[in-house]
C-alpha cells in the first residue's frame, strides 16, 4: 500500500494534467457546494459530480448558478434508480422520483444521470426478475430523459451489494441492459471500485467502447478490511490494490475521453479540511492515474 | 426473510432426508469434535466437515478415531491454499504446509482438501499473476495429493475477498485452474454464499458437472448488513436471499450426488447451545434445501 503525503510536492497545480479530473462531492462531504466550487476553481479542477440530496438542500437553480459562475462542468448527477420494488405504489413513486432526477440533471446542465438499480424486493430471491424490472423502468424513462437531453447511466455495483442495493453487479450485465436502448440514451458507469476484481472487464470495456456506451468513469481504490455495512470503506487513490493507471489507460484505449471522476466514500477524508483532501486527490491523481 | 423457529416441528429426525447432510464444524464452533460427533449421531446427520486448527488441537489420530466410532464421514478438510506469496521462503512454507494438510486429510479418511487460494501479495496489484501462482502451486502439489488419495478442491470466494483472501472469485476461474489437471485430482468447491449473485453460475455448473469437477457443495445464506471485515456475516439457511433449493437442484441436475455441507460463520449461532443450532440446521435444511 502506498501512503504518500507529499501534497504539493510537485509545485503549484497546473490545469493541463487535471483537464479531465472531476470531484464527486461525496469525496469531500464536509464542503458545501459553494465551498466545493471555490476549492475546485482554486486548484484548477474543472469538473464536479453532484448528488441529489445536497443539491436539493442548496436549491437546484442556485447550484446551477454557483457551478456556472465558477466555470465548472457538472459531470454527473447521482443518482436515480431503485427500480426493483414489486409494490405498484412504490414502483410508480420510483418512476416519478426518477423523472424529477432527470429534471434536476437538465437544470444542472449535465447530460449524465447515474442509476443504481436497487436490490432484491423484500422476500424475493429472484435476481433475474429484478434485473428485468430494471429494464422495464428504463423503457419507461428513456423517452422522458431523451426529451430533456439526459442520458441514463447504469452503474454496476460490486457483488457485495447485489441483495440490498444493486442487482446489476457486472459491466456485462449493465451493458446487456443498456444495449436494449440506443447508445445516445442509455450508457454505463465504469467505476474501478466496483469492477476491479472482474477478469471480464477488459473484454467488456472493449464492447462498451465500440458502441460508445461509457457514460461516466469513476475512481476509488479498494482497501480492506471493509467496515460494517461495506458502504464507506473506499480507499483514497493509491492507498489500495487497484491498478488505477492501467484501468484508466484501458478505458481511454477503447475510445473514452470524458471526465475522470473521483468518488471516494471514506469518513477518514470527511474529518479533514476539505481543501487539504482535494489537494491530496489532485496529487494522487497525478501520481496514480495520469 | 424467513424466521422459522419451529425446531422439531416435523417430529423426530429421520435419516432419509438428511442422508447427504454434512455439518461443517465452523457452524457450531462452540462444540468440541467429540461433542459434534455425538450430536450428529444423535440427530442422524451422517457427515462432518472439519478444519485443520481444531483437528490439530484435538490430535489428528484421535479425531479420526472419534468420527469413525460415531459412524460419521469426514466430507472435507478446510483448508489448504494461500499460495500467492511472492517471497520464496513464504512460498516454500506454504507448499510444505499444504503437504501436511494432505497428510491430515488422508489420516482423517477424507478425499477432499478445500483450498483457499490467498490474496494479492503485499504491494501487488496483479490479480492475473497471482492466479497464475495458484496454478503453479497446484502443479507442485498434485503428485503428492494423488499419492495420498486426496483431491484438491479449489474454492472460489466472493469477490469482496479478492484482495486479501482469495484471488479466485468465480466458479469460471476455479474451473479454468482445475481443468489444467485431471478431474480426479483437482476439483472445485461450489458454495452458495460465494456464488449466489453470479448469473454465469448455471452455465459454469453445467461445465463442472460434465467434467466431474464438483468436489464439494457448501451452503450458507446471504444476509446484510455485512459485519466489519465481512467474514462472519453468513446467514443460517433460510434467513437470507439465496434460493438454496433451486441451487441444490441445479447442482444435482448436473450430476452431483455427494455431501451437502452446511458452513455458516455466524457468531449468533456460536452463542447458542450447539445441539439446538444443529437441530435448527437440520430443520432449515429440510425446509429450504431438501
Amino acid at each position: 500500500m502506498t501512503t504518500d503525503n507529499r501534497v504539493g510536492a510537485h509545485g503549484p497545480t497546473g490545469a493541463g494534467d487535471l483537464a479531465r479530473l472531476s470531484i464527486n462531492q461525496q469525496t469531500v462531504r464536509q464542503l458545501s457546494i459553494p465551498q466545493l466550487a471555490r476549492c475546485c476553481r482554486a486548484l484548477g479542477i474543472p469538473g464536479v459530480g453532484l448528488w441529489r440530496s445536497p443539491v436539493q438542500a442548496c436549491g437546484v437553480r442556485r447550484v446551477a448558478q454557483v457551478v456556472r459562475d465558477a466555470g465548472l462542468t457538472v459531470t454527473s448527477l447521482c443518482r436515480g434508480g431503485f427500480f426493483t420494488a414489486s409494490d405498484p405504489g412504490q414502483w410508480d413513486a420510483a418512476l416519478a422520483d426518477n423523472r424529477t432526477a432527470i429534471d434536476e440533471a437538465a437544470a444542472l446542465g449535465t447530460n449524465t444521470l447515474v442509476l443504481v438499480s436497487g436490490g432484491l424486493p423484500t422476500g424475493s430471491k429472484d435476481l433475474v426478475a429484478a434485473r428485468e424490472r430494471v429494464a422495464e423502468a428504463l423503457g419507461q424513462l428513456v423517452p422522458y430523459a431523451t426529451e430533456h437531453g439526459v442520458r441514463l447511466a447504469i452503474e454496476p455495483l460490486h457483488p457485495m451489494f447485489a441483495s440490498d442495493r444493486c442487482v446489476v453487479s457486472t459491466l456485462c450485465q449493465a451493458l446487456d441492459l443498456a444495449e436494449r436502448f440506443p447508445a445516445e440514451h442509455v450508457g454505463v458507469v465504469v467505476d474501478t471500485y466496483h469492477l476491479w476484481w472482474d477478469e471480464q472487464v477488459p473484454g467488456q470495456l472493449a464492447r462498451a467502447g465500440r458502441s460508445g456506451r461509457i457514460a461516466a468513469f469513476q475512481l476509488a481504490d479498494w482497501i480492506t478490511p471493509l467496515p460494517e455495512g461495506s458502504l464507506l470503506g473506499r480507499g483514497q487513490l493509491g492507498d489500495g490494490c487497484v491498478d488505477l493507471r492501467g484501468f484508466r489507460e484501458r478505458v481511454d484505449a477503447v475510445g473514452y475521453s470524458g471526465p475522470v471522476e473521483v468518488e471516494v466514500f471514506n469518513p477518514g477524508l470527511w474529518h479533514r479540511p476539505g481543501m487539504e483532501v482535494l489537494e491530496e486527490v489532485a496529487e494522487r491523481y497525478r501520481e496514480h492515474v495520469w
